[in-house]
């Protein structure tokens, strides 16, 4: 069975992290991703560190299924590739600074004027428009500018700065264009027209703080990074515990209720300092004094043996060894092997999205630089081996 | 000129976070979302902390332009409405635990059968299938299952676990289910059938953490908390200067020669332990220890100056008083004011989405509870104010 988006035709001229992520979700949806490569080099990510076999883990990752065309875009023949290509595809992608694509000859304007269906997307660090429009951005700058930093971290003041783990600045950017082209190609069911989609890294992060910033906005008080706590409910944090740390989740009254009953502490449910969420939050640095001292005096076995039983949300610290092992992240499906035929066979992870009828599928390994250039000049421009071996033998592809 | 998602209608049992989060995304951009909600209380973020007289802010910021209508679901006629309404939308959207629609009896076997073109939307924890598909999970059961906690925080071992400072374990799942959503709808296109999209939490956090996965699986090693930096680049995080902190991206070797002259350390581009990205990070104790001398040895000030006149990427920690008031984030409309009867005006974040054709627009503040129900029963049931009247008398609606 195809994928949902099975059909959809995506030619993309993105490299590193924003980009590559969009298509990653929108090919591992069924849509053909023709990935343009620089010749020689490609897409950066291809000799990033940690490889297998010298190919770079973070291009195998997101650049799986994907079809690669290198071409020489200063040379006009190339470029007129690129034209015929945008005839025919749904989807353009790219992830340079703003004005490149001009440059390159393939801004909006000129394009959807070749395909007035195309749907045409680009991925920024601060968007099209805007003073900050024309700087560059990675994945740093987003979560540094965008707030997240400001909210992650240790409580105390002057603790240093740390990001989040993964690069959600990048991400974040990618996700918010997936569901962009998407709904773009969706009106243009209804229109018959394509648009210009831009999404950048910062307004991703802005977005992606909408709960800090109403909090700022009601309050005035800026929100401070507070460890592991939720800044409008506890307890919901990572304890220690007598051996090992331990999330408790029991903020409604009804779960804090079950954790006192659990911890025998049956005294805290009626506590005037405690009994609501609100109190708890408003008497925290106590609450959370006495609740350390508590959950140092149990192992973690203890305690989820207790949470079982009394019903009250916990969970561990996964590493990430521990989450490529977990029982329901394998029953699942999210650890999926392909091959690479350099890399061979390794483990990439599956796509989040199960649907029911068509489902995503992660099958086919990233590829080699250019290993579909002769298929896409033959079976979708028409050329044959003589013209494809001479653009060759000139260094167009 | 209407959003590209407009004529898309939707029906959302979704409270919290992970539900609406998806659904305002998908309204921002013309969709029309009629939120179910218990009479009385509703959604319980309704009543979160930090409020605007009396409305929970946490409400008002992803519930913004949606539809509430109030429904008693103990109730034959309230689930006849369900029934009724299910065969004129398009998406249904839910984030209870697995198994509770199906009691309600609105399961996606028993909807498909009113309504074959339904995409419906389940988000839940851990997913429909599994051994731990009938656990709940709120965000930081997530983060903590998911590997994110693992890789975010300080580098000395030891130092506690620290959360993202936003609920990405909500929010991602939200953005992969707004991405399934539409790609089902895409899909329906074709086939004339819509299906069930299943979304967890969890597997979401595994999809973000993907560089950390494949990273592991090819050397072995698992991933830690890196502080600010990157665990693929360098330098590429936070510094101290003399005065207040900076980001410093010149992680290619091209920035890293225009930092070196830049920081007049012009020794360092060749330098047999520096040079190179993969020198850098092999050496990293050594030359993170240089790197921190030499950054506090001038003011913030100075070292932008150089960074603009040398082409090096940097940024500011900007704490979310400063997002909020950024020029960027300005210029990008990023912050929308709307008015709520009870709320009054209040500011919230518009969405990062910008479309050239069909804006994305955040105009209508979040609804008070059931503020839609007569509107939705009258205009889209054909229901008499007589019957309407009866039905709230019986306490039905």
């Amino acid at each position: 069975m195809p994928g949902p988006l099975e059909g959809i035709q995506i030619l993309s001229f993105c490299t590193a992290l924003s980009g590559p992520f969009c298509t990653m979700i929108l090919g591992d949806m069924g849509a053909e991703v023709i990935k343009i490569e620089t010749i020689g080099e490609g897409d950066r990510t291809r000799n990033s560190s940690h490889k297998i076999n010298g190919v770079g883990t973070y291009f195998l990752s997101v650049n799986r299924g994907k079809k690669s065309i290198t071409l020489n875009l200063k040379e006009e023949s190339a470029k007129a590739i690129v034209f015929d290509l945008v005839k025919q595809v749904d989807v353009l992608t790219e992830n340079f600074r703003p004005g490149v694509m001009k440059r390159l000859g393939f801004d909006y304007e000129t394009l959807s004027k070749i395909n007035p269906r195309l749907v045409y997307a680009s991925i920024s660090g601060f968007g099209q428009t805007g003073p900050f429009s024309h700087k560059p951005a990675y994945d740093m700058i987003a979560q540094g500018m965008g707030g997240v930093v400001s909210i992650t971290g240790l409580e105390e003041p002057g603790t240093p700065h740390v990001r989040v783990g993964y690069s959600i600045g990048d991400m974040a950017a990618g996700m918010f264009a997936a569901i962009g082209i998407q709904a773009a190609l969706l009106g243009r069911e209804k229109t018959g027209e394509g648009q210009w989609v831009d999404v950048s890294m910062l307004d991703s992060q802005v977005a992606l703080c909408e709960n800090a910033i109403v909090r700022y906005f009601a309050t005035g008080e800026i929100p401070k990074p507070q460890g592991s706590r939720h800044p409008l409910s506890t307890p919901f944090q990572v304890y220690d515990t007598k051996d090992k740390p331990l999330i408790v989740v029991a903020n409604s009254e009804k779960l804090w209720g079950n954790f006192c009953r659990a911890a025998e502490k049956e005294e805290w449910i009626a506590d005037e300092r405690y009994k609501t969420r609100d109190l708890r939050l408003a008497n925290y640095p106590k609450f959370n004094q006495e609740m350390s001292a508590l959950m140092r005096t149990r192992t973690y076995e203890d305690w989820v043996n207790r949470f079982e039983t009394h019903e009250v949300m916990y969970a561990p610290v996964n590493n990430i060894e521990e989450v490529t092992q977990h029982p329901q992240v394998l029953a699942r499906n999210m650890i999926s092997e392909v091959e690479h035929p350099v890399a061979g066979k390794h483990k990439i992870v599956n796509s989040p999205i199960k649907f029911s009828k068509t489902p995503a599928r992660v099958e086919k390994a990233a590829p080699e630089l250019g290993a579909n250039t002769h298929e896409i000049l033959s079976r979708k421009l028409g050329m044959s081996d003589t013209d494809i071996e001479k653009l060759k033998k000139a260094n167009i592809i």
